[in-house]
């Protein structure tokens, strides 16, 4: 995702090594897909533990759980992820290891599958929110390259044209990594979307002309309270929707809740490098050398500010304190 | 300033052509320096004609003026200042080219002169609003870059260093053209202050850590009302400042008022070219081809948002229909 939209490449990953490097430098990207990832990076790390005793089996899946929990903090679906490999290892004690490898191979299969499942409920509950016609505003990308197919944000843009709704998307280019430029205009514009994009400053600019009837994005993590962390510049844009009585809508699975975290203050905001900021393409420095650089690679939106977070299970409304723990519990 | 941080070039121009071309490519920039850029070029255009009889040397000054004010649409500086250089000519019918050659240079000077002591006065009245240790943001480059010296937007920021308030200022990187981190990250952090780079969208951010106290920026045209047309972006940063309760203030010569527009809704907003958007540096393209873009170059911030208006003769507040004739009626 490094690469696009100059070039489609596609990467194979074989060591949980080269799974951790392809998540810290953001080739695999999006909390969805991150989570994915991550569950096969298990399985990739204990595939060569095949014929050790369960103890030891235990002993080694800690660690690369350690491992790739630590290759980046914001979005909880990587933690999420890396949870439900470990409740195969601690809900199967004594098993062999070559029957826990079966188990975890499938259970990070049917992770993948279920993302795939809940990206087309969240477009199938969002898409009664959309008019032929409308405008939709999204940020960063939350779309099929962050997640296993239809993405969160983009999926009910996807739904809406295959059935021809005509919709205009204005795509935030999403500084410093641009991934609204380089990932959200290439997927949507690659599918026949009527796509424009636009300078994250820009925004406001346009809701004022008129133009944004909803916004969409996706997010890495809802606290309790529906203060949810997503990409920085979502709290602008949500800001500035609010200001211009535009309805803004958190499109994630479930996953994405963490009822761990009492409020956005609890979730950790990951600070990237400055040359991120300074130099384009770490090729061309557009600053004076040596200049001090904030670059918090999220911000936080408070749930006041949030219309509504559209899950696989519906969409859930304020006060979030009373309906995200309903959209969590077992239906 | 195209070339700035990475290269300090200082260009001569020497016809009213170079003039043109300097303010349309952006060389020249800062709606003040463009007044001023303006004013000089009028007298380069008129300076071949310094043996030709009045009917013929008004009629090549109109030329001038037509041709010098399409350079750009915005900022209002351009025509207000070839406005007076314009009653230089209107206001000595008959008089001989030469004199007129000579009441035409002083009035550029002047005007040149002028916008230094407005800058420094609008310093004055915004240092008050400053405490040691505060922070300051500010969007696109309303500096030393953009004026004559002191800057309208930078001018107590200036004041206080001297002073030494240890203030901290945060730049908005200011896309697509990036005149927060390339003009004023440059000239601030050479001046000594203590500078943090930001992308735009994370000013928010920023705003919800408490890093900053006050917003200035500059301002290209501000209508009747009060609504001010100032670089895109400048809007959603105003948007975010009332919605974390920040003052948010406009520093500008009273030569940025233009009482003719009644509101923003009257003042043009120009496109510029998508490039700017899609290819840094017109180098590498980090779009995907053909993409659709929007590119407006300013944005209009509703006076409601915006705490002062501060100009040379102090600082006007709301209800600006009230303030604003008062500041522009003969002292």
């Amino acid at each position: 995702q490094t690469l696009l939209p100059g070039e489609v490449k596609y990467i194979r990953l074989r060591t949980q090594q080269e799974v951790w490097d392809a998540i810290y430098l953001l080739k695999v990207r999006g909390a969805p897909a991150i989570g994915i990832a991550a569950a096969y990076g298990i399985y990739l790390a204990m595939k060569p533990a095949a014929a050790v005793a369960y103890a030891r089996f235990a002993e080694r899946f800690e660690e690369a759980l350690n491992y790739l929990a630590s290759a980046r903090p914001t979005a909880v679906n990587l933690v999420w992820a890396l949870e439900r490999m470990k409740r195969v290892v601690t809900g199967n004690v004594g098993e062999s290891a070559s029957s826990l490898l079966t188990l975890l191979k499938e259970e990070s299969l049917r992770i993948h599958r279920e993302d795939e499942h809940a990206c087309r409920a969240i477009g199938q509950y969002a898409l009664p929110l959309l008019k032929p016609g409308m405008g939709i505003l999204t940020h960063c990308n939350a779309g099929r390259l962050a997640t296993s197919k239809y993405g969160t944000a983009t999926s009910a843009v996807y739904l809406a044209q295959e059935r021809g709704y005509g919709l205009k998307v204005y795509c935030d280019e999403t500084r410093p990594l641009l991934q609204g430029a380089r990932l959200t205009a290439f997927e949507l514009s690659r599918a026949g979307v009527d796509t424009t994009l636009i300078c994250d400053n820009m925004a406001s600019h346009l809701m004022s002309e008129g133009l944004i009837d909803v916004v969409f994005t996706g997010c890495d993590r809802i606290a309790a309270n529906g203060d949810a962390a997503n990409k920085i510049g979502t709290l602008s844009v949500a800001v500035n929707a609010a200001y211009h009585g535009i309805p803004f809508y958190i499109c994630a699975p479930i996953s994405s809740i963490d009822p761990a975290c009492k409020t956005g203050a609890d979730i950790p905001i990951e600070e990237r490098p400055a040359q991120e900021v300074t130099d384009m393409w770490f090729q061309k420095s557009m600053a004076p050398p040596g200049i001090r650089v904030r670059n918090p690679a999220f911000d936080v939106t408070g749930a006041n500010l949030i219309t509504g977070i559209i899950t696989e299970r519906g969409i859930a409304k304020p006060p979030y304190e009373r309906s995200l723990p309903e959209m969590l519990s077992p239906i």
